[in-house]
């Protein structure tokens, strides 16, 4: 039995239903006190940790991921979840504020304005394939999204239904453990679009999020911008987070510079958002040097299992076309399996010519673009779309005489990395996994990191009301 | 002459000189100090105050707005443009943060990671006809927009083309006073929907500001998701305002409520966005009172000039559409002119029938929705679509008793006054000027106060940057 059998779509009815009860949460869930929203996601923890080990063999056998990586990777989702449980206690993120009344005031008085925000209202989450905890049932989107103090509905990837029904199944008992109702949560089967065209489209879902391919990303934008009542979209889809190694970083650590970023590639089997997809330096010796020791890194490297059948046709159909386009030198093992790494070489002539050079293959693949110059690849620079994320290897002198570089790529990313490799998200207040289309939807927001809750979250002002009706956090103002 | 002849549209090249020239002014405006952008609007108030009464006349001729009105809107101009030189200068909004460098810890080091962010880039703006100061050239929009660091591309609105120019005139000649390059302001003429449409279009266009009407913004906002590389588009339109009068206020108090309703949606003509346009209350002899003194109130009213002669006919023509549905009964002034006080009773049935009631009709109109029952009340609110404010006017224990109300009306409004009236936008840090669709298209923004800022700027995460590369407001973390 495929999984497609033994998971089928969730029918129209089934999606109406789950919204509409999501929709009958939102009064209760605005009215928590943080305390218990905190409750609610350090309990969906502990539920996924109570899964114990059949989770991560069922994702294994889901994914091909390493039992090591579903580790790290539940270890990350917990302490996600639990991050969020914390935010939602202390409600600093809420950033309320007051402008007090001015009864005298000429030639108006001015009343008493304080500020909050409230939860958006039914979110709807789309789970990647390439995160089947971390960013899937109960991952970063849910997490903020339940912290926002929103009802969540979740469409879960095909990719690891049985890791998506595990999951769900905690979240529910965390939910019924503390006491709210079901309506909170709840999970769809989908693999066909119309499940997510219809789950976005209905009137009472308030928000998405979304992470995967740009296709799917795009399309769900789309639908969400085109309703009758348009929804806040946010996706986070393509990106080849260029790397740009300066003429001294060359020259001094090129070998090593390629070693990490073979590394960074690879990592996964390069199945990660932040995955280095497009690396630019500039002729001379020691980019010979540099392209020699990637070259062997590829050669000597094997291939990995990808997550599904269909990444795995999608990274060889477009590896396999990059490698037809005039110009382009291949580099690969061997042995080619399922996702084998390949390294292509193009001048930077051959790079701009062809268009789709610049965008991203999902998988393991690195283009090195051998510039003529700094010049040259200053201009390149400008000319490429937006990225999660763009990495620059500086020593010496590399980073004054490169301002301009620097100038460019503050304006093609959503965080800019010096001398270390893309891949690898801190969870934190600081981090910024956003960036300018088609890395995300929309480069003010982040879907990692604790401002990832402000997705959810509208302001509402109240005027002149009365302190008893005023939310907890005005009252104390 | 008319306006259209004397100033001409802007041609296809001219918009799109002043987007290139704004987009050459990006960097050159992201390195600006906070200082420097705060030198740049005071200098904006500064010029608008150099124009005397040269401005508030030609406003007045253009607009028919009285002198009186003109010269507190040009207050509230340069008050916002001094408000947001403060902001700029003080640079708290970009509420900056850092996760410092863990190099111990296991499995991975932590990284340093600074959080700031940065200003989108080249914003387009749409001037709004009703506030031919305050939300045009120089409002609001444009202040924020230059404050967030971005570069501003203003489309006039062309029922104040004069006042544009003169306006766009001190702007020009505030941003030379200050050292500035031309290219951070430019206004276009433009009375065709092909300008504005060529504008939103423009790639190097990163994000959109538009006050108007749903028509305009809703096409404008359609254009700017549908683009291939989508932008950021925050339209306020459409609202209703709904105001609720609740038992004990309509016994208490009736007359005085109805006599500052009357004040409210005449106020300007009936030509502010928070206009209050629908009434509830609960029948009974208060309330038949209640709507004696508003019909007294109305009858002895008179007309207004409009802003423009469109605005007039379409005022006109959504009144005379409400005159002819079933079951509304109207009450008009004798004498009826251009902008004419219209009050419309109804009972909740007709109402609930009568899908146009519930929609905007710009200008001094007002439908009041007689309820059955406060229940009915509930019910009907929840069916109400989004709107900048809303309002409930209460005494003794009608708040108690309509909790239920109160958690519908903060889902349906970015605003929720008490016993006031809704038109009157204080313009501070608590405010919000947002709300559900079609009131804005994006509810967690606002264009009126402190935080408008917020959407002209996209965070950026610094990862292991050195010191001096960072910009100042990190370095100091």
């Amino acid at each position: 039995m495929t999984a497609a059998e033994l998971y089928r779509d969730a029918t129209a009815d089934e999606i109406d239903r789950a919204v509409t009860h999501a929709d009958e949460c939102v009064d209760v869930m605005a009215a928590l006190p943080g305390a218990k929203i905190g409750e609610l996601l350090d309990a969906i923890a502990s539920h996924i940790e109570g899964l114990g080990d059949e989770l991560l063999q069922r994702a294994g056998s889901e994914t091909a991921l390493t039992e090591a990586r579903l580790r790290a990777e539940r270890g990350r989702t917990t302490n996600q979840l639990r991050q969020f449980a914390e935010i939602a206690r202390d409600g600093s993120w809420k950033q309320v504020r007051r402008d007090g009344p001015m009864p005298d005031r000429q030639p108006a008085r001015r009343p008493d304005l304080r500020r909050t925000v409230i939860p958006i209202g039914p979110v709807a989450v789309w789970a990647a394939s390439n995160f089947p905890l971390a960013f899937s049932i109960a991952g970063g989107d849910t997490a903020s999204g339940l912290a926002a103090g929103c009802p969540v509905v979740v469409k879960a990837h095909p990719g690891h239904p049985g890791t998506s029904e595990l999951t769900a199944h905690a979240v529910e008992k965390a939910i019924e453990s503390v006491g709210l109702p079901a309506g909170v949560f709840s999970m769809l089967q989908g693999s066909s679009p119309e499940v997510s065209l219809r789950l976005v489209q209905h009137p009472k879902i308030a928000a998405g999020a979304f992470t995967g391919s740009l296709r799917a990303g795009r399309a769900l934008y789309d639908a969400a911008s085109r309703r009758p009542i348009p929804i806040p979209f946010f996706a986070e889809m393509g990106s080849v987070n260029p790397v740009f190694v300066l003429e001294e970083a060359l020259r001094e650590r090129g070998p090593s510079i390629a070693e990490g970023l073979f590394q960074s590639v690879t990592l996964g089997v390069g199945q990660f958002c932040t995955c280095p997809g497009l690396v630019f330096a500039a002729e001379g010796a020691a980019l010979d040097e540099f392209a020699n020791t990637l070259r062997d890194r590829f050669k000597a490297s094997s291939s990995g299992s990808m997550l599904t059948p269909s990444i795995a046709r999608s990274y060889r159909d477009g590896a396999a076309h990059l490698a037809t386009i005039e110009g382009v030198h291949t580099c690969a093992p061997a042995i080619k399996g399922d996702g084998t790494p390949m390294l292509f070489e193009v001048s930077d002539d051959t790079f701009v010519k062809n268009e789709e050079l610049k965008h991203e293959v999902f998988g393991p693949s690195m283009v090195l673009v051998r510039c003529a110059s700094a010049e040259r690849m200053l201009e390149i620079a400008r000319s490429l779309e937006g990225s999660l994320t763009a990495t620059v290897h500086a020593s010496g002198h590399d980073l004054e005489r490169n301002r301009a570089l620097l100038a460019v790529l503050t304006r093609k990313a959503g965080r800019l990395l010096f001398n270390g490799f893309p891949t690898g998200v801190e969870v934190c207040a600081s981090m910024q996994h956003g960036g300018p289309f088609p890395a995300t939807t929309d480069a003010r927001f982040t879907s990692v990191g604790a401002a990832s809750i402000q997705r959810f979250a509208r302001p509402i002002c109240f005027q002149d009301c009365p302190p008893e009706f005023l939310p907890p956090e005005l009252q104390a103002l």
